[in-house]
């Protein structure tokens, strides 16, 4: 990792589990370019380390992520092309999340609005301290929420999207959690527990199992009945060919703990 | 609005906000040709109106609709075209409201049944008087639910719709608001003010966002993630282009409320 | 059907009702090829049985159903010909389960588990005693659980899912209930009432009616809006053509109860 994007993102691993840390807290972590792409970058890399089997997504100081710079915004009011290229780096790091091969976990304490929001919709679990809250408020100032409310409009039923889109209103743990936004609103002094404990009981299983599900899963849910499941029964044919699943199998028949190569 | 429509569907606009009342609360509302026609007329004419920033989607009387006109279909039981048609037109009607470039609304009060019921999934809110109730009854009288469960299973999971399409039963408005149904379920004399309160708030946005927004929803839900995100990084860049989004973002920064051209 | 197929499923029919009991409680009615062979067969003779409406998907013993037959899979862990037979042979069933023309509830007692939980998913309905849990357990295993995950991510949102699937934990049935997994958790001496109170209140309606919307339901789910709604009225309109449609509007209008003719 380069010492730039050192400064914009932490990362720190151990016994399997990645945490990445949006570290500008006194910008209210917002997605600037920069930004983007450091967390890009450490993205990247821990899709090719094979000792991080699970990723623990948190933010420095009292916001987890308010969206994007609009001071650098404004800056390039001129620019479609700047834009652009920030909305399409936007979008890349939020399918990064998604097509990552391990799974990843939101930690969110503090308040997650626009892409901000949507970080946390991209993840593929998210737990939150109950004071947290969320929001796309981009219709109040001009700027609707589109690209966020791709991640969420496959989080929560229509109506409730659309009211948090078209009235721009936060909503707090409580209601993200009844709405299906996070999985869980946790007191603040059991999120680390939470999150860790979910992240600890997922590193203990096969990573390349792991690997196998989560792409799947993605992919699997934009087919037709008929053809998830002709796609879905070769990934578990193929997967029964892994050693991890032979050597879980046996495990569990022989009830013993797994040995598990990760491959 | 021709005098015969006026008859049927009663429009009231102030504030940027439209009511569409149905109003044949001696036939329950329910959705003859001509009322389908006459709703019809009166979204086309809102969809051109640049004043109307979000629309009330009401009913007179204490039934909110009862679904179609039973009676006339009786009469044209031989006519497979007119049958044909009239489905036709209610599905023209549905799409409509999902299409209209401006957030709708729908204030329930009574009973909502078939494509009544139906309306009420279509619109982009919903708000219910706690004494409401919703059904898609169909399959009680032979004929199955089947264009209203086009709406119904786009907002509810699928257990949940199949339970109503299956057994035919109500449920009330607090069922519906745990499965997604509507956004809200309200003491009755809190309704008037929920809705318009809520359609206050979305008519004090920029309408020009409002319309770029509820567009964009519906299209990338259709879409693969991966287009999904292609369309929408666009349709945000665009945006950047719009006098409200500058205004938006500069009035954000400058601590100020927007003064917005809604164009 | 077959002495063979009995042994491992059992069919019992009343009243348009038809029961199929999984009978393997010593195995834990684990979905071996036979049994899957078994439960295809009995499908099959159910969708061509004029004189059933609603069918109940039980098992015999403490355990609904606990997925595949681990120890039948070990064996065979050198042909990838046979695993994939497996896999292809089981989202058969769970198709032919959706394509039955008519409606099916799952009864669950006990746990079900992996294939089990799909089961329950791939359902139209389902009704549990508060004691049931489910869970999607492949990952502790290091087979990953992605047929089932086809099932059960097309009935509970993206998060929830994905925690089941990640984690591998059991959730009760309070908690199925509450991300919609199934219709109801109801005290264990209310489970056949509930069952079969649901069962006998769709056995009253058209058979003809119910094969029309289930068939519809599942086919309009994977179109888009548009593409639905031109589908679904022609479904409707259709559907004005026969027998128990007329019959049935003509009851309710003429205030007396419908004699259907199935057909």
């Amino acid at each position: 990792m380069t010492a730039a994007s050192d400064e914009l993102v932490r990362l720190h691993a151990e016994n399997g589990v990645a945490t990445v840390t949006l570290n500008q807290p006194e910008r209210r972590n917002s997605l600037s370019m920069a930004l983007l792409e450091a967390l890009s970058e450490v993205l990247e890399q821990i899709a090719g380390d094979g000792n991080v089997r699970v990723v623990v997504l948190a933010a420095a100081g009292k916001v987890f992520c308010a969206g994007h710079d609009l001071r650098e915004m404004r800056k390039q009011f001129d620019s479609h092309d700047f834009q652009l290229r920030l909305f399409r780096q936007c979008s890349k790091v939020m399918q990064q999340i998604v097509n990552l091969p391990k799974p990843v976990i939101a930690r969110v304490a503090g308040v997650a609005t626009a892409a901000g929001c949507q970080l946390v919709a991209s993840c593929d679990l998210a737990v939150a301290e109950k004071g947290a809250r969320f929001a796309t408020p981009g219709v109040n100032i001009g700027l609707f929420c589109s690209t966020p409310m791709v991640a969420l409009s496959r989080n929560v039923s229509r109506k409730h999207a659309m009211e948090m889109l078209l009235t721009g209103e936060l909503i707090d743990a409580a209601r993200a959690e009844q709405i299906g936004l996070i999985n869980r609103a946790v007191e603040p002094e059991a999120l680390d527990e939470t999150v860790y404990g979910m992240a600890t009981t997922i590193a203990a299983k096969s990573g390349h199992t792991l690997k196998i599900g989560k792409e799947a899963f993605y992919k699997q849910l934009e087919m037709p009945l008929a053809h998830a499941y002709d796609y879905t029964a070769n990934v578990m044919a193929e997967n029964m060919q892994a050693n991890d699943a032979r050597e879980g199998i046996s495990a569990f028949l022989d009830k013993r703990d797994p040995d598990w190569q990760h491959k």
